[in-house]
């Protein structure tokens, strides 16, 4: 089962700037192409636009309405991560229509996801939940954390490679132990960095992940995500039945690279030292700025942030390590 | 090992008009990052250019003598298609100082090689035979074709994913054959229109490749090549020892970025169709023409090629499968 957030990680490629206009014309397109779940949003979710991380165009509000008046089949997906959303935004956002909602925490930091879980599950909604920076955690910890998550409630639990850090051997791995671990659906979320999304997302359909995450033309976040359109082409030459139709999808693909982007993601060379750093692709901003800042060049502060396991939230200490990397130098 | 033909293969995204500076600007990084062969020429190689397929703004001697200069360790290549390029071409090469020749044929037609892999030896340049479209051929059809290629005297012996049509487990099973039928290296050479080029050479290499071709940013015709620089990181991380610096390929990829290409390639849904279709993507153009002068889907008439299993050379019948599928849709 496919599941789409062209219209909530895309939304990190173009500064959460998507209008109405944008939302509708592509949640038409993937309603017809039949997408099980289009998820829409700030990139962060649920509660996340602000100053500091990035005001939306839209309010949370205006976005699932317009989506959800353009959805006739497929289901609504939000996404949030507490600390940035509530559980009152989660209730406002079931109420305008969201069906499946995302409740994300750090890899190893699943508690947090109980109250928000057992929210949604009152209220009707069917709750997942996910794991961020997964490569950041063993294969046995993201399965004791993701069995965790079904305790609360969640129906669906899976894994995020936010990093784009994964090779498909270690999805494989991850997803086996996942998978000995609970009994509800497991789900795979890729990012680029390394050229490898959609091989590890086909990866993790071959190790028995069933609710995969893809986008249109890769649309999301630095490299981008896996690109919907080539795994569902894939998944199809494979024998697994997507329920998508290869032909709408590719013209759904078509109205996003049209419409919400200038440009496809395309894997930079920040993208590449990020992804095998395993460092946040949401640090690249950050990152260019102290590497101007300090005189030191990005793709050696992105390593050394690797080699500090610097998280999303610890934006701070991108100028400490850039200023470290300069008095390193002299 | 890795083979770079991002200045041969890369010509195609630029209709191959790069000029001098660019071929040396590239050069030059791919040399300082200690990249073992550089492969430069026209995309579809020596003695192509020509008003048909496309005429390259400097002729095959410049190319030759610009990238030479540059490069102080690594290896110059070279690509040869017989029927475009001849053995006169092939002699002035490496008398212009190109150490490796690489002869090329459609994957069902080794024979047509013998003659140049015998000229490759005797002038003294190192010879490689690839074998094109190879995903029309079965496993045990490519590794015969192969080993002939070897018996004409090729060093190192191959196959093109010309189409993007492979997925890993097909690439895993041509290479298991083909070395099981030859004792020289063995070459693998990925497209990337359904986003797994890069899954696809590590599965080569996992498979016992030993010669991989990848090129900076995926430069390369239609939804590009390996990317180089991913390749490295991920065979790096699979302890592969590529003997390319990972800061200084990246850097050579800035260079590409910056200086040879308009954008990086990325995946239209046309490259998905013709990735699953098994098509040519040197057939997009007059695809798209046809399709535009037929009132036909251009997709649809990639998928119905497909069918057809069209090859290069026969680009005439583009048109006649448009007013087919014309006339099948009144």
């Amino acid at each position: 089962m496919i599941h789409d957030p062209t219209l909530r990680d895309g939304h990190h490629a173009v500064g959460h700037q998507l209008d109405a206009d944008q939302l509708r014309a592509y949640a038409t397109a993937a309603n017809t192409a039949r997408v099980p779940v289009v998820e829409v949003g700030h990139g962060n979710g649920l509660g996340a636009s602000s100053l500091q991380i990035g005001r939306a165009l839209l309010d949370d509000a205006t976005m699932l309405t317009t989506v959800r008046e353009a959805l006739t089949s497929s289901k609504m997906g939000v996404f949030m991560a507490p600390g940035w959303g509530t559980s009152e935004n989660l209730t406002a956002a079931v109420h305008l229509g969201a069906d499946v909602v995302r409740i994300a925490a750090h890899c190893t930091e699943a508690d947090v996801t109980e109250r928000h879980l057992a929210t949604a599950r009152n209220i009707g909604a069917e709750a997942q939940g996910v794991l961020l920076m997964s490569h950041m955690a063993s294969p046995d910890r993201l399965a004791e954390q993701c069995a965790l998550m079904v305790k609360y409630g969640a129906q669906a639990v899976g894994i995020m490679d936010s990093a784009g850090h994964y090779l498909p051997g270690d999805v494989i791995e991850r997803i086996h132990a996942i998978i000995e671990a609970v009994d509800v659906p497991v789900i795979f979320h890729g990012h680029n960095n390394l050229g490898l999304a959609v091989a590890n997302s086909l990866a993790a359909v071959e190790a028995g992940a069933s609710v995969i995450d893809a986008t249109a033309r890769g649309f999301g976040a630095g490299a981008g995500n896996t690109q919907l359109e080539a795994l569902v082409a894939v998944l199809d030459r494979r024998g697994f039945d997507t329920g998508i139709g290869l032909r709408e999808i590719l013209s759904a693909a078509d109205v996003a690279a049209d419409h919400l982007m200038k440009a496809p993601p395309s894997i930079d060379s920040i993208a590449v030292a990020g992804g095998l750093a395993g460092v946040f692709s949401g640090f690249k901003r950050p990152v260019l700025e102290a590497a101007r800042a300090e005189g030191v060049d990005a793709i050696d502060l992105f390593l050394a942030l690797g080699k500090r396991q610097v998280v999303a939230g610890q934006e701070d200490l991108i100028g400490d390590v850039a200023r470290q990397l300069k008095a390193g130098s002299r």
